[in-house]
C-alpha cells in the first residue's frame, strides 16, 4: 500500500479547516485511519513553537527567525507523528507544510526560497506532501471571511499588502509547479463542491 | 576601532558565568560599554525559546530540533542586541555561541558539523566572534560542581556519557582550529588566575 500524505495550503480565511474536517470524514467513513495534523504544531514542542509565533507578545521578530522556528516545529512533527503514522499505513493530512514557509517567510517575507527549501530539506529530511491542495482566494475576501470568524492573531493582523504578497507566492508556487501534486481550487466555491473536487483527486490515487 | 565580539564556550560547570561577570567588571572599570548576553536567550523570543530547550517537560527532541531552535533563538539575538551593540562601538561578551551547537547537536547529537555550520551561516548571516574562551574541564569534574551548585535542567541531565562527547567534542574544534581565535584555557586554575589569562589574550587585541 502507498503512503498518502496530504497538505492544503492557502491564505487565511481560504477555508482549510473546513476542507480538512470533510475530506477527515470522507476518508475514515472508507475505512482508512486517518491522522489529522497541523503545521506548525501537533506535537507538545511544536505546539510550544506555535504559540510564540502567534503570540501578539512576541513582537516583531525577522522572517529568518520565524523560518527556523516552522522548520524545528516541522521537525518534530515530521520525525515524532507523520513519518511513523505513514509506516503504520494511516493516511495523514496537514493543514499547512513546507509551502507555506516558502509563501510566508519566502515570497512575502523576503528571504530567498532556495535557501529555505535547502534548510527544509534538513529539517524533514527532503519529506514531501504527496499532494497538496491550495485553495486559492483573493487576499481582499481572504482576510474578510478571517475577520468575521475572530480576532487576527500576529500572522494574520499584517495587513492588506502582506496578504497580497502570500497570494501572488502562492500562486507562483501553483504556476511554477512540474511535479502534478500541487492542484488548485478556487476558494469561492461552495464547501460540498471544493470537498467533491479534492475527493476526485485522491480518488485517483487510492485506485 | 574594532569590533569586539567575545564568546565564553565549555562543557557544564566550566566557570563561565564567573569569568563573564569578572570581565565584564575589568572593561567597564577600563571604560568600555560592555554588553553582556546569553545564548540562547536575551531578547524576548530568544527566552522563549530558551525556556522550551531547558524545561524538562520538553521531553525528548531531536539533536535537529533543538539546533533548528538554538539557531532561531541566536539569530533573533544577533540581529536586535549584538551587531547594534557593536555597531555603537559596544564590547559585546556573550555566554556560548556557534561552537555550542556544533558540539552540543554536532559531536554529541550526531549531526553532521558542515550542516550545522551552513544553517548557522544562514541564521546569522556569517556572523563570528573575534575571540572565543574555551573553558576546559574533565566531564565528571564539571557535572560534580554542576549538581553542588544547582538542580540539573534538561541538558546537563543527560549522562556522563553525553558530557564525555561534549568535552571531546570541544577539544576536537580547539584542535582544528586555524584561525587563532579560539583560546583553550584550564578550568581547574584559580577563578583570578583564569581572568588574568582571558585579559591578557584581550589586551593584545585592545592595543
Amino acid at each position: 500500500m502507498r503512503r498518502l500524505f496530504i497538505s492544503f495550503e492557502g491564505g487565511e480565511g481560504a477555508g482549510k479547516s473546513t476542507q480538512m474536517q470533510m475530506l477527515y470524514s470522507f476518508l475514515a467513513a472508507r475505512g482508512f485511519d486517518v491522522v489529522s495534523v497541523r503545521d506548525p504544531g501537533t506535537t507538545n514542542v511544536s505546539e510550544k513553537i506555535r504559540n510564540i509565533l502567534k503570540d501578539k507578545a512576541t513582537g516583531d521578530i525577522s522572517a529568518r527567525v520565524e523560518a527556523l522556528l516552522y522548520f524545528a516545529a516541522r521537525a518534530q512533527m515530521v520525525d515524532e507523528i507523520v513519518r511513523p503514522a505513514l509506516d503504520e499505513g494511516k493516511v495523514v493530512i496537514t493543514d499547512r507544510f513546507a509551502h507555506s514557509t516558502y509563501v510566508y517567510q519566502g515570497y512575502a517575507g523576503g528571504m530567498d526560497v532556495g535557501n529555505l527549501a535547502q534548510i527544509n530539506d534538513f529539517a524533514t529530511k527532503g519529506f514531501l506532501p504527496n499532494l497538496t491542495f491550495y485553495l486559492q482566494i483573493s487576499p481582499e475576501n481572504g482576510l474578510k471571511r478571517k475577520a468575521a470568524q475572530q480576532d487576527l492573531d500576529r500572522i494574520e493582523a499584517k495587513g492588506l499588502e502582506y496578504h497580497k504578497q502570500i497570494s501572488a507566492g502562492y500562486d507562483k508556487i501553483a504556476a511554477d509547479d512540474e511535479s502534478g501534486r500541487i492542484i488548485t481550487i478556487d476558494a469561492t466555491l461552495p464547501a460540498e463542491e471544493i470537498h467533491n473536487k479534492i475527493v476526485s483527486h485522491i480518488e485517483k490515487i487510492l485506485i
